[in-house]
């Protein structure tokens, strides 16, 4: 007998819960088509280089190596599995450029695989669902702008409650660390320490920054001081812009208040935007613009969709300027706490709303009938095969989560009638089988 | 500059192929459903020891390992990508079925991987859709004879054309070769040949029949004569009837009318239905009952659609009876093999018909209100953001092939009206503002 436990870190959904995941999965499909962006799905495979090309070894990677016959590893060597959709869409948005239209406005929802420590709540194996748009030459900012509405009507039509866009610059954390005269070599580690600021809290920050860097107190004040802004109200963009610290400060401003004032135009409400300072995101290919989602009332939730703007990335295997800007929803982890917060509500095993009992085998061209006359309507239905009785097959319709049994006995077949039971009411109703249709879609209205 | 060249097996489409595939596999996932069956995915890795269970090792398969932060590979070595989603399915159930409803009825859209050698037409990574009933106990072989009825619906939806369902029993073909007197250890690999039969041909297969097995020339002439035996006419049943072969033998031939006297009762025409002996399928795990399919005019494409029953694959990780019967469509070639063939035909590269122009930026608001009021409407819509000439963002239009241009000059704006080009005609109509929705949904209708 072979072992069958559980792997850490890869989830894997019952039906139920995976009739709700993909529900959400549905929203953010129809959500991302509804403001044009094209799908495509990349291999979940690309060759290390790729993936390395960033130098990020932070994340770290599987490779792949192909079992022999004897079960040994032979070639094949040079692979791995993608860890994010960006890296790869960088890749493809470079091979394929002659093909393609700019501005390139892509959808990708597909599993990337992370080969994280296990620990709670960590994913080797989710889902992302990510959109960008990757100009030719040049990009403009309403694009950065237009991606946190296509969150904001997604989240909304999702119904989890208050949510909040946070939206900074990076240029305007570089300009100020350049300020405090950080080495521009130590920025992005930097800027991974202050990340984990909401989550472990400025001291443990402060004494990280001290450990690793070295920085005098004052500094540290410094950095925590400008990575704690933040603010719904726009008027923070004027104190920023009355700050005199150097070019590239002044710059990330500019473009975020180009930004902030973008959004406006496509009606998102000011309460579910919020300029953020903090943002800083622990990817260094972010150049402008950096987006973090978090719901209001569920912290533990933590950052369900994040992004920014990388002007560089794709001239790693292009010679040409591909900027682009985009935002990613974890999926797997968020649907895994929206369930566990309640939020959202797992149901129904079965996504057919009908099941056809059978009582007499000998009869069985009469149910599978009744379930073609409905199939044929639209309507999903699932005819029961097993030879059992029809209290053990109305367990099983209790059980799966059906909506109406259709019950044809003796009485029944004589008349050629059939009997729709509402399983959640008890209700019976009798008609004729020509009327099955009707009466369903009566009963399920 | 890192290289960018394709990896050999692991294909990706262009958006516009890609919206193709995504309309196809919609069509076998609402197939799916209406027929009752529940949505689960499963990880892309699993345990080595659970995907060899079944000790076949002729498939090869991908292996994991970490890369450290040295770029070397370290642990996780016990993990591989899945070949197939039968296994990972005998896993799933095995290992959750005090929490699933019996007969457990699931389909699996997912990606598998296959570390083949490379050659054209073969992937190494491509999607399959299955299908599969799993039973508890036992499971009734009207289980056998709705599979074909789903696939039957699908492919009709399709309209791919004609198709036939080619339907086996695998202990016909066993019952045979026993009586044959081949020794019973060489049955499975005496079948991996003969599988080969109409790729290759029967010389070809008759060389390796004496070749590998030593094989007597009448010997191979008799397995040859049974596995050539096919027809759409079920009368073929009644000459295998009459042969006395042996238990066995009697034992598939009966299952085999069992099972095609109940698709008759799914009303799938004759002509859609074939016993073909020659059905062997090469994977071992298969019992009773093999499918295959393929289109009549296009045998370039080859099988599009394979399966069969399987009674103690669960057998591996459970005590206790777990029958399956299913089949898999393999949607990465069929897609493939339908637009090479000109049977699947690739459109626009947007899903969205309406692309917004944008002449005049100042005025970005009223261009994106347009949009707004399409999209809540329902209509997926693009907003142009580049500031290049109108001439060239029509341009982009046709290249992406939306269906309608709005666009709104100087005129249209002091008249608070849009401009709507159909972009296959050419023909404009002008209306305000409030009555686009309306327009669009005249033109498209």
């Amino acid at each position: 007998m072979v072992d069958i436990k559980a792997i850490s870190g890869f989830p894997e959904f019952l039906p139920a819960e995976q009739i709700v995941f993909g529900q959400v999965c549905e929203i953010i499909r129809a959500g991302f088509e509804r403001f044009g962006f094209s799908p495509i799905e990349t291999p979940a495979v690309e060759r290390k280089e790729i993936l390395t090309a960033k130098g990020d070894f932070g994340r770290e990677i599987y490779g792949l190596s192909r079992l022999g016959d004897e079960g040994e590893d032979t070639t094949d060597t040079d692979l791995a599995l993608h860890f994010d959709l960006t890296m790869p869409l960088a890749r493809y948005v470079a091979m394929h450029r002659d093909k393609l239209t700019f501005p390139f406005r892509r959808y990708q929802i597909q599993k990337v695989w992370r080969g994280e420590r296990a620990q709670a709540g960590r994913y080797r194996e989710f889902y992302q669902c990510d959109i960008d748009v990757v100009g030719r030459g040049e990009l403009s900012v309403l694009n950065d702008a237009e991606i946190p509405s296509v969150i904001y009507h997604i989240f909304r039509e999702m119904q989890i409650g208050q949510f909040v866009i946070r939206i900074n610059n990076r240029k305007i954390v570089e300009g100020y660390l350049d300020h405090l005269e950080i080495p521009q070599a130590s920025f992005f580690d930097v800027m991974r320490v202050v990340d984990k600021l909401d989550r472990v809290g400025r001291g443990q920050v402060a004494d990280e920054l001290t450990r690793k860097f070295a920085l005098k107190d004052e500094i540290i004040k410094e950095i925590l001081k400008i990575v704690s802004v933040k603010s719904s109200d726009m008027a923070v963009l004027n104190e920023l812009e009355a700050m005199k610290v150097n070019e590239t400060f002044a710059k990330g401003v500019a473009e975020l208040r180009a930004v902030m004032d973008c959004i406006r135009l496509f009606n998102v409400p000011t309460d579910y935007l919020q300029v953020d300072l903090g943002v800083v995101r622990d990817l260094s290919y972010y150049t402008g613009t950096i987006y973090e989602t978090t719901l209001t009332n569920y912290s533990e939730v933590g950052s369900i969709c994040s992004g920014g703007r990388y002007d560089g990335l794709a001239g790693f295997f292009a010679e040409e300027a591909l900027p682009g800007v985009g935002i990613s929803i974890g999926l797997t982890r968020l649907v895994m706490r929206l369930i566990q917060a309640g939020i959202l509500k797992v149901g129904a095993a079965t996504v057919a709303p009908i099941l056809v009992t059978m009582i007499n085998q000998q009869e069985a061209a009469r149910y599978l009938k009744v379930g073609s006359l409905l199939r044929e309507a639209g309507v999903p239905t699932e005819v029961y095969f097993g030879s059992v009785s029809l209290s053990e097959q109305l367990r099983y319709a209790h059980r799966k989560g059906f909506r109406i049994a259709v019950i044809i006995g003796k009485a029944e077949i004589a008349d050629n009638n059939v009997k729709l039971r509402n399983l959640k009411t008890g209700d019976e109703v009798i008609c004729a089988e020509d009327e099955v249709v009707q009466q369903v879609q009566r009963i399920i209205a």
